[in-house]
């Protein structure tokens, strides 16, 4: 492509309202304008980066011996109703009425309508398995869309379902689709992490994201470099450890006036101590009806998605102050566990625990000296803290975390019947009985890999693009198009690379040279080539890495050759 | 691709719901199924052969210097504002609140989105020409949807437009995309015919449908086999020829009193008189508030596309009931020219019509014996009428029209500043002063194409899939699965097929040969490969054409090669 043919409208200054890098550069680099709140136009640079992403997951997933099918983004409310998700789903789901006055949905997700394909279209363990995926824009009705592509309203995903026959193939594809994602995003040449994800009411271990590494990234993982274990901090177990024990503790806990003071930074402050030595006592209402209390030490934080799986429940959801008033007697801010009528669950870390702090259930009052084994015998014990760098790993003996930022763009999903028993789809087993299909679900949000790419490759002039999802391969910088002599060799130069089957972005506008560098840079194509009148007098032309600070002078003779043989060797590699 | 490990639900019944051919056979061979009224899943093969209809449009509009982003489907309500079309459209429009209770529509079209992007973009002449296309779901809420992928709600569609600095650039361009359209339609192995389409209120002939002919088609068509000239009904130009003197006239016209007679038939049946004695006067409504009358032959049609070209305005519509009381003093169907105090504009064939019949301006009469000359001189004439297989062809001297059906599936149209005017899309010219932008646009549907090809191609069995579109190159059969040897052989036939890059559905499902030749009929895919105990003994697969009645034995050896240079030859004759 010609630059001077082409809608690359870069632009000097970011964006005034892009939030996050991979926003801006996008926008500067002239590859996506914004229409609506989290709503783009993709302009052909940006396209193209999509569409080799695109590419790749296409590839793999076919190779995986998915089958590529199409289903509507308008998607009828009778199919949602179904599964009951019209009315749980929320303001999130972009809800359409047509002319006839019927209710449909932009589909965010198509679990409904692949499994109303599969209902109507299997009958026997015969036409099982199937994997079934698409590759579609969806929306999202976002609260508060930001930061461009990674997180927009309108988006575009691969999204894929499985059905099995039984628990065990369903695991065996499962395990086949998370090989299939490590595929995809080595190929996209991205430094990146499967986890271990929360899987809210399935349970199990069945849901890993796949996150690229990102200080920007909005989802903090850990890691154990000792097992290789990593997991979202919502999810990652933490080995069981008794709490210090602080100091001998007195005779009984003491009730203190803390006036006003509601939170583990007031109440430390106030009492001069440090948050370690605090009980958090956290109210929660639970799916089943009911309110029960989760204990945290002070300094840590309490992971709702744990708390959900030590209850074995659907959801749990913070109490109302009149809730909390009810079963403490007391406003928020002072509630302990001891003498709580209610159901009590505590971290691992509060086992032991000695002159600890609580609340004292009784508005602007704590206790101090509390004694765990003492003032709270037979206390029921669970992993229900977020884990953070440095706490101990659970799978092995003597790891210990590391601490990663990472952003979301793949996930492998054990559904279960969730959908399929809803729905009635079922099918005869060899013996004959009517059995409900087993599904997994496996998503991989298309446009947010591009954005992640940036997020993570990138310096302070531009882009630093992978090669294989780059715009284009090469980006060649005609110095002096005014030049006859140099435009003639760089016109052949640009003949011979698009001979070679190299994609080229050839900068061919009459612009002084400064602005192509910079323009270079902001695009981040990988390899820029360079030619000028010192150069073509040599018989030579300028070849640079994006990212990487040498100049190599390569004989024009062997140019092509030579760039032609550096990416395939590439491109070879993560294939 | 197995067919044992795909999903291709073939069904022995038409659905009940389908009313033409494409969508029957679609739904038959498992390639689509409906999702609600007008939209629709497509299923693997389905999908396979929308994919390859998508991939060419797609090369041939970059080989043209196009180039591909992609616009939302979720677009802002401000925009179709600014253009006037918010209001405009009616409820084809599928708008939508979203949760914040903004209005976006689901993008049936998006001349506003591409128009805004540029104006934001572009600055000066050298920022011109632009040719920006994308390849999109589209949503157009049709009041009876129906014939499957033919006239649907939900369809994908590639969408071109372009921006020059003058109306002589925009035609080059327009120019070059009808040769684009030609190639694209080509490749695809269509039998197709551009024709001259009706422009409506920009007037000029800068419009083209392309039509995919097949009886079944809704549009109907001439064309001349002297000069080429081709149309649709209501635009092609009809050679001026004067009306025939049917017989001498009497002194003046007769009133005749025909009771409750209103259409021509019922009249004309009534006085014993042919249609083509008879001049039907017709009252309609334009966009300027006034009311005309337009006067065709009674055994002709009146073509409103037409009509409003010789009026210059932008539209018209019947006359209400009591807006022709008002003016004719009668009841609908008995208007007549005579006396009229407004504006009346005759097709060609009423001039010099004698002894003919027209409505009173009285209810329950009409004048006979009227004498255009005589009775209506100064009459303003005009080409009027509908054409019809017969008709004279007005751009040669002797052509006489051929009619046809087609199915159209792409449309060339000059916008001329229609857009870049209500939006304020302008450029700075050489001289620095500001210009309005000149558009064109042009849209392909991609799924109706796939549907069209059907029309097109297909007999009681199936459908005839032209080889460049069809869902895979070569379908093999093997005719007994539990016969081991015979298993092995096709098994390595296989292999060896897609070694040679060729894409085959392999049929190893243990079913009966009956079934596989029928669903192999039904799906239509060009190359049946057959492999039975028989022909194995021998050392030769059977090959045959799907269309063709010949059966041809083809040995083992060089079964690959021959089918390899037949495919490569045909594919290569049209791309």
């Amino acid at each position: 492509m010609r630059y001077s043919r082409s809608l690359i409208p870069t632009l000097k200054e970011d964006p005034s309202d892009a939030e996050v890098v991979s926003h801006k550069l996008m926008v500067r680099a002239g590859m996506m304008r914004q229409v609506a709140r989290g709503i783009y136009d993709l302009l052909p640079l940006g396209l193209r980066v999509v569409r080799k992403v695109e590419r790749i997951v296409r590839e793999e997933m076919n190779r995986a011996g998915a089958q590529e099918i199409l289903m509507p983004a308008v998607c009828p409310a009778e199919l949602w109703q179904e599964s009951g998700r019209w009315d749980l789903y929320g303001k999130e789901l972009l809800r359409i009425k047509d002319r006839q006055e019927r209710d449909f949905c932009f589909g965010p997700t198509h679990e409904e309508v692949v499994t109303d394909i599969v209902r109507r279209e299997v009958r026997s363990y015969r036409d099982l398995p199937l994997n079934l995926y698409q590759v579609q824009s969806k929306f999202r009705d976002e609260i508060r869309p930001r930061f461009g592509l990674m997180r927009g309203r309108e988006f575009l995903m691969k999204d894929a379902y499985s059905f099995h026959a039984t628990y065990e193939d369903c695991e065996r594809e499962y395990r086949h689709m998370f090989d299939t994602y490590t595929r995809i995003f080595e190929r996209c040449a991205l430094n990146f992490r499967p986890v271990e994800a929360a899987t809210g009411a399935i349970g199990g271990s069945m849901s890993h994201e796949f996150h690229v590494l990102a200080e920007s990234g909005e989802d903090a993982l850990v890691s154990c470099p000792s097992c290789k274990y990593a997991a979202n901090v919502e999810k990652a177990e933490i080995r069981r450890s008794l709490g210090a024990e602080a100091a001998v503790a007195s005779g009984a806990p003491e009730k203190v006036e803390t006036p006003g003071r509601r939170t583990i930074e007031e109440v430390s402050a106030f009492l001069g101590m440090a948050p370690e030595r605090f009980v958090k006592t956290l109210l929660f209402a639970t799916d089943r009806g009911d309110t029960i209390a989760a204990l945290v030490r002070g300094d840590h934080e309490l992971s709702q998605d744990k708390l959900v799986s030590a209850l074995k429940c659907e959801w749990v959801a913070m109490a109302e102050p009149n809730v909390v008033l009810e079963h403490t007697g007391a406003a928020v801010g002072f509630a302990g566990p001891i003498g709580l009528k209610i159901r009590v669950v505590a971290d691992h870390a509060v086992e032991g625990m000695t002159d600890a702090v609580t609340g004292a259930n009784q508005t602007d009052y704590h206790l101090k000296g509390v004694d765990q084994r003492r003032d709270l015998p037979g206390l029921e014990f669970a992993d229900l803290r977020t884990a953070a760098p440095g706490d101990p790993c659970a799978r092995c003996a003597d790891g210990v975390y590391d601490g990663h930022r990472g952003i979301e763009v793949g996930q492998v999903f054990y559904l279960g019947t969730k959908y399929s028993k809803a729905m009635g789809a079922t099918f005869l087993d060899v013996s004959g009985t009517e059995q409900v299909i087993e599904m997994g679900c496996y998503g991989i949000g298309v446009t947010r890999t591009a954005a992640a790419a940036i997020e993570q490759n990138h310096d302070d002039a531009g882009i630093i693009w992978p090669l294989a999802i780059a715009p284009a391969q090469v980006h060649l910088i005609n110095v002096k198009v005014t030049d006859e002599k140099l435009t003639a060799a760089a016109d052949d130069i640009y003949a011979k690379l698009q001979e070679a089957a190299i994609e080229v972005l050839y900068d061919d506008r009459d612009e002084r040279a400064g602005v192509k560098f910079k323009d270079a840079d902001l695009i981040g194509i990988p390899f820029r080539v360079t030619v000028g009148p010192k150069g073509l007098e040599k018989g030579v032309a300028e070849v640079k890495r994006r990212g990487a600070t040498e100049l190599e002078e390569v004989g024009l003779e062997h140019l092509v050759r030579d760039l032609s043989a550096r990416i395939l060797a590439e491109l070879g590699k993560s294939s």
